[in-house]
């Protein structure tokens, strides 16, 4: 039996602070435009039956026991209290955490007494943009402004992270704009924009990165089917390839998140590139009872030591337990199977699964 | 043993009338462009070797004799007879018959009687234009024309199918055309054509495709590689995300048809969309032995409530037999085997397996 | 249990003359663009892992050694009697040569004596007009001399390759390109090369495939992501669907190499078009313990008439046995599983595995 005692989750929110009834629960587990369809439930999905699978038995119920009846225990306890049973059964020992957006999620400060764990933060690159640009006059101090708040953020955070594939589609120009075209876009944008607009043109998306990738930060990469947006016809992180291909060399790691229904083509550039590594569990909280073979995709073309886990939860801590369970029992079968088979040696099998699960992290972000 | 006793299939068309030599019978496994090559049998695919496993035990033969014996019993029972008895050996209780191309394949009619079955009308929109052109003098007529047919058979139709994907590509323009740019289309097409020339004009195609969605009658879309045509390269039913987005909200259903081997982007539609659902089935019999690890792949970001079997037959009555028993099979197998590892419950299991085999398609076609 | 005593490796490189240290050996078990990252090492693949699996058996160690130790062995045996072990135990019987770049790799007639068996030429085209480029004077000798030298390759060589798809992506106009543009096109070429300077003009490239094409040996195309190149993100085979439908009916053969992770394409394909057929064998090597997935994958569409075996290896003979290897192992146990599910009959699988491993090589190839 392949083991991994202890969980490195390279990609995650923090979770909700307050009460939660069926319907706001119910919302939070897939990320769809507009409600579900009369007639139907987002509990009848892949996440909703691991969510019933694995967290009924940590907060004292069965397994599969009923939406209502899970949530009425839930409350029970309150939401303090099924965070800290939920977070600390999910196996996770660090978190590393998205912090934008601010305000209704807990921090890493948070996450990490809840889930008796270490934390540390991810900056994401849009929102930072988005803060300089509410508090900056003119063109000239927003440009000076986000220069020295990714500096300043790369001093504390383990990462950056962008979600320009979400906002504009993978297939940016690769090299970094000029200075005069990153100006008129920023005017542009400064001009058009109300307090809290985002952050959607191509330009200052790819100025932001190459400033983040000047940083020496690893930078994760938000590519695949996620999430929904204006983009899901470009989401491939193929289309990466020549913005991969320009920051070569330069020192920076960069994390393709998520990448499904992709990951063969992820694990693809993570094969060919040494700074390109790919992310394996996100995607499997969404996939549910199909995470074996979901992982096992992303295990056909990466190197072993560029697969890290992530768990790619959000707002429920049920999402960072399924996300953890799953990849746990997904890598411990699909390992587990080739020892099985002859394929692969009892030893290779337990130090690729320790590198998947926390290794290649600590690696990665320099975690000590 | 998660068992589906009764399919409605939500996607399919008639059978021929007419007795089939080998010849003629093989070349109706599959959809090709030109005769198999020298030295190869369409026999000798997934579908072909599904035909030889399911359909001779239900003519009185062994599994998998050879193709020139089951031919030969096939004609010995007469085309009726043989009909007959591999219909009412598929477990459909209910088909959807898309009626187009008319003339040489049994109607809704013929199938309920030869397949003691309840059967329900599909109208296909691009040969219902083709029609309305046929008998039109002027674009004025046309169009009325046009609009009074589509209105018309939405009073007796369970649904619209569309092959805009396979005539033009998915990625058509998402909104609606205007008045102006219809009648020249339209002026356009009907100068050029010949009675009973096809239609591919992509204005026309939008066109019927917003006629259809304003009928409210659901409307299924062929997605994938399901058949040879012009547009192989551009079948991902990701293209058609802006139209799906556009089409939201307005009370129509849209069913993504076929979608192989996109299977996977078809799903992420509907998990995302209110309004989208899913095939599983179609490709089914056409990917035989691996039936169960397609569908698998479905029911990854498919809300279970929003897939729909269907065996997408034409022509042979086998294919209904294959299309419908693979699937019965294939979801056995998956469900079964999600219920051994303990990640589903075996009361959901079963709830889910009567959703896609029936109950779905009651409620997206109000079948009663 | 379902076994192919015979291998036709329709598709292989010859192998390195020269001692390996541990550094150059890694460098040849993936293709990169760089050296692998800090801190992860190339055997730390599937590749690496199916390499100490299936190897070192047949140089007197135990699988999985370290390898280190296998690379002692390995010179400790010599280059040449560590050669002739592995591809003797490899079972490929046939080996077909791409003897492009020359010089380094072994020629067909040593890969026949070193592994016992028989051996013939693959003409890679766009080397083959390197050359001719390298020896001619003017436009009109270069066009002259390269239709002479295509002739006379097809007198000799048992199929031509193009790796126009690496070199430019696959989106290639599918029509033969005029005489005054090729004319032209050869021109700007030839006035900006240095001598050796590759070919990657899409006009010259086309002109490449047609004159192939013409001469009637089967055409071997490299699509998917096989190799590192400017073109990853236009490596989908289903960009060549027009070229396949202009060339159809002209009784030349088209074979899709590699083709991961587009082999449920590059499969449709061969089942819509005669003269279309689809490598299963160059993935596999890259994707070790997941062999059986993915061959099953094109085992959907693709007709059995239609899927030849290749290793797709290159410099190591390591590569010929584990592409080799994986490829019985996993044809086995797929094709077993569905014969003990009662999917396909004992004997089928039997034909089927002789015609995918040998016959369709032999038939498309004329190997008598």
């Amino acid at each position: 039996m392949i083991d991994t005692p202890s969980l490195v989750d390279q990609y995650c929110h923090g979770v909700l602070r307050t009460e939660l009834g069926l319907g706001t629960f119910e919302a939070r587990l897939a990320r769809t435009e507009g409600p579900p369809a009369p007639g139907t439930t987002l509990f009848d999905t892949q996440t909703g039956f691991a969510v019933r699978r694995w967290c009924p038995p940590l907060l004292g119920l069965e397994p599969h026991c009923p939406p209502a009846r899970y949530l009425a225990r839930r409350r029970e306890l309150g939401v303090l209290e099924a965070s800290r049973r939920l977070l600390r059964g999910s196996g996770i020992t660090t978190y590393l955490v998205d912090t934008s957006p601010p305000g209704d999620l807990t921090g890493p400060g948070e996450m990490a007494s809840a889930g008796d764990a270490r934390a540390h933060e991810i900056v994401r690159l849009e929102p930072l943009a988005e803060q300089v640009a509410d508090t900056s006059g003119t063109v000239d101090s927003f440009l000076a402004n986000l220069a020295e708040s990714v500096h300043a953020a790369a001093a504390h955070a383990v990462a950056f992270a962008s979600a320009a594939g979400v906002r504009h589609g993978l297939a940016l120009a690769p090299e970094p704009p000029g200075p005069g075209e990153v100006r008129r876009a920023a005017g542009r944008w400064l001009a058009g924009r109300r307090a809290g607009g985002e952050l959607s043109d191509p330009v200052l998306l790819r100025h932001l990165l190459w400033i983040a990738v000047a940083s020496g930060r690893p930078l994760q990469l938000h590519a695949g089917l996620g999430a929904p947006g204006p983009s899901t016809d470009r989401a491939d992180p193929l289309l990466l390839t020549e913005f991969v291909r320009a920051t070569a060399g330069l020192g920076t790691d960069l994390v393709l998140l998520h990448g499904y229904p992709y990951q063969r083509h992820a694990a693809h550039l993570a094969g060919v590139f040494a700074h390109v590594h790919v992310d394996a569990g996100a995607a499997l909280a969404r996939t549910g009872a199909r995470a074996a073979a979901v992982l096992a995709e992303t295990l056909e073309l990466a190197p072993f030591g560029k697969i890290l886990f992530s768990s790619g939860a959000q707002a429920l801590p049920e999402l960072h337990v399924v996300g953890a369970r799953l990849f746990r029992e997904a890598l411990g079968r699909v390992l587990g199977t080739w020892v099985a088979e002859g394929a692969w040696s009892a030893g290779d099998a337990e130090r690729v699964a320790g590198m998947i699960a926390a290794g290649n992290a600590r690696r990665v972000y320099g975690l000590g």
